[in-house]
Parts: C-alpha cells; sequence; structure tokens
C-alpha cells in the first residue's frame, strides 16, 4: 500500500535561500505518514487515545532538488518494516505540476522509524488491531 | 518590571523576502514571557504542573522593521495588565548591535492576552501565589 | 469576494497544550491570502515576480476556541481595505467536520495589513494590475 | 575544534506528546552549524552575501532521549568532512542542567551534509578562504 499526499508550499515554510526550508520535510513526512494510517482505517489520534504514541527515534532524509513557494509537494508513503514495538516508514517527495498529477520531479527521499511508546514514554507493543492493520497493509498491493 | 530576553535569528526563522518571517514575532513574545515569568521567580512549567495554563486570547503586533538571519533581537517584556483570570504583556522587539547593548532600532510592539484555564480547558481564576507575584511586579520599578 | 482555503491540523502545529499553538494562525492567514490573491486571477509568486513584495505591518488576531491535530480548519479570507501602497486582510478560522462543510464552530477572527515595498525595503505603490484586480473583488458579490 | 551552543526549548517547540516536536532538532543543527562557522572567524552571511549557499543534501538523525519545555539543550558541533564541493557536520544534542555545564544527558545524534552552490543553484567550490578555515579547524585539537 502507497498513499499520496500533497501539499503546497507556504510562505512560511521557506527561508531566505528561496526555498522550502529542510526542516519541513520531516513535517511533510509527519502529513504522509498521518494520512497513511488514516488510509489503514484508523486514525494516528485514535491510537494516541488508546495511550500509545509513535515517537520518531531515527530519521533519514536524502534531498535531490528544492522546492519553493506555492509549489505543489506530493509525499508517497509506504512501509519499509514493521515491528512488534516500531514501525519504519519511507518517502518519496515530489515536485508536481497539478493536485493528482502522477509525474513530477523528485525532491528527497525519507525514511523514520517509529517506536511505540506510553504516553509515560515507556517503550510498549503497539496495540494488536493497529498491528493487524500494518501487516495487511504490507501485503496489499499497492 | 521589565525583563529583556535576546535571541538570534535563526536560518529557519527567515523567508524568501530575506527577514525573519513575521509569524515568529509571537514564538520571540513567548520567548520574552517565559523570562518574565521566570524573573518573577515561578516559572510557567511549574505553572502548568498545578493544572493551570495561560493560553493565549488575544495579540496584537505592529511591525516597524525587519530583522535578518543572525541578528540579534532582544524582547522587552512588561505587564500591561491583570486581572484574576487572565493577564496582558506588552512587548517591544528590537535589534541589538551586541548582547546586552542597551540600544537598537526598534523592530515591533506586540502585546498579547492570556487567559487562566484547566487543563480540561475551563476558565479559572490564576493561582493565588501566581497573582501575588504578578502583583508586586506591576509595582516593582524597572 | 470570499474565498476558503482548508488545512489539517499537524501534529508539528500542536504543542503541549495539546491544541494548536498559536502562531500558526498567522501562517494559516498567510495560506488563505495566498489562495485569495490566486483566485484574483494572479498569484503572489508572481508579484514578487514584478519586484513587489507586501510585507505583513501589522496583524491582530482573537482566539476564540483551540483547533487540535488532524482536524479540518477552513479559513475564509476577505479584503476590509485597499490603498496605493497596501491592503488589509480579513479572515475567519474555523473547525469543520469534512472538506467542504458550510458551518463549523470559530476559531479565531484575524486581519493582517500588509505594505507594498520593493525588493530593497522601500514602500512602493502596488502594481496597477494587481490594484485593479483588488479593487474588482471589492465590487464582487460573495 | 568542537563549539558548543545552547538554546532553550520554546513553547512553540514543543508538541502534544509534551515533548520538543523531533523536526525542531534540525533547527537546532542549524543553529549549532551557524556558531560553528562564526568560530571559523567567518559567518555563514558573508558566505552567502559572496554568492555561495550551502545547502543541505543529507541528514540523518538518532534519537536517544525527549526534551521538555524550557529545558536548556547544548549542541556540540564539529566537522566529519570536507570537500571541494561540500561539508559534513557532526551533532550531539544533550540536555544539560544549567549553562556552561559540562555534563548532561544526550538526547539525540545527527548529521548533516552541506553542498555548495551559486545563488542560482548550481555546484560550486567553495570560496578559497572558507575553505583554509575548514582546513585548520579539522587540525585545530577540541
Amino acid at each position: 500500500m502507497i498513499t499520496a499526499s500533497e501539499v503546497r508550499v507556504r510562505y512560511a515554510e521557506t527561508d531566505q535561500m528561496g526555498v522550502a526550508y529542510h526542516a519541513n520535510y520531516l513535517v511533510w513526512c509527519e502529513v504522509g505518514r498521518t494520512d497513511f494510517i488514516r488510509a489503514l482505517g484508523m486514525t494516528y489520534a485514535e491510537l494516541e487515545k488508546q495511550g500509545v504514541m509513535l515517537a520518531v527515534a531515527d530519521a533519514q532524509l536524502r534531498y535531490h532538488a528544492s522546492a519553493r513557494y506555492d509549489e505543489l509537494v506530493r509525499i508517497e508513503t509506504r512501509l519499509l518494516d514493521v515491528r512488534s514495538r516500531g514501525v519504519t516508514f519511507g518517502y518519496e517527495v515530489m515536485r508536481v505540476d497539478a493536485p493528482g498529477a502522477t509525474t513530477g520531479s523528485r525532491l528527497a527521499t525519507a525514511s523514520t522509524m517509529l517506536v511505540s511508546m506510553t504516553t509515560a514514554g515507556r517503550p510498549v507493543s503497539m496495540p494488536a488491531e493497529f498491528r493487524a492493520l500494518l501487516d495487511a497493509a504490507r501485503t496489499r498491493p499497492d
């Protein structure tokens, strides 16, 4: 399963180089991840209501090209790995010419590894229902 | 009582106009407010531990000049009004040439009115101890 | 003319009160303003390419209720005033239950006054074409 | 050469987990990098005035523990690699109990690879003067 999210680059997200500041890509990945979990049939907000948080433990980003103000950016999100206490997402970030367009130039490639924690910060297994949704998503064709 | 806080403009805070993005001034005011409360002899973090939050209900900003990357910015914070369920802070934001310098050009003038709320979001009187510190600060010479 | 823009509250935009941090409303207003200018038939990016920037000179925000993570927020943008060297926008920010829904609870009311400047920071009259689009929008029914 | 920078966690930087949002660590690394370059005897702002920008091409972050509102965070910055068209910085981010304290718990480890570009976005060798400062820093004892 791959989900696609779209954001338009905000003026607030640019820096004086005239392009989107690099830390915003982590925010866009989070937008992609939120949409991916929603597409699973659950929301991350529900997960937190059950007392489980997914905290980013590792992030890797490779920047290929720059995004500019008002450009439309698509984030494609997929699962890279699922474990009992964590999950790793992969992201392709690209510029697109119009909403829903299927082609565009690649801006960045990223991955984030998240660990499952209680609200008190203790590592904990992901809830069974959520784990099952993740496992089902791994085998679902794109 | 007036407190002075200093921040250096981060690259992340600039936008493609080459100046600090206007919303960051609200963040700098929050830095000033945090330091003001600390100077009272209490921290805002302690206030929250007591179950009381100060939520911004009104904000007014007037921008006079721009701040640029790596410039040193001073925020002078003072009390404008204290009520049982809220407090209003005033801010002068200026560019300074060196840490601790007493002169500089004015960047912005702002005020924020904060209301006292429980963690559940209900309006509530500010804790007596905090209120007393605010009242004492009003009469303290600068 | 009134334009409507929608954003979903990002996790990055929340703070430890569990709600959207107040400075983000200025960013959402900027999203609304960008869409308003696009609806005029011009983009703000084009305006900057002509060497004219609109810098925020004054901002006023009144917060009524909080927005939470993953909630859908609509920004309704309209013109409040147009002058030769500046323009004032008004914003109604509200929570909506679904994309395109016409009802929802009010989160904030805001206005920003922008001044027209050259890229060197000198005040300048807004380009005639842009001014004409603004004037036409003032008389267009909503 | 290792430089140390200190930031205090801003309320704006927290998220609803009650900790500093993970993307802010990239901003703190940028603060560390700015201070490192200043310690070399040049500022990044001067480099940009010469028409050369350092754009982040790769970022890697490993998060060990969380930072909370109002905590003092130190970023230790060092050089990992210097090439003709780029430079890689390494960062240790830690919580400290007081300004200038030499001990504290480790929050994150990160690195960013930056490439030298003209303002038009073309890859270019770093200016000789800047390169010489970087080379000298590599052999300077910490």
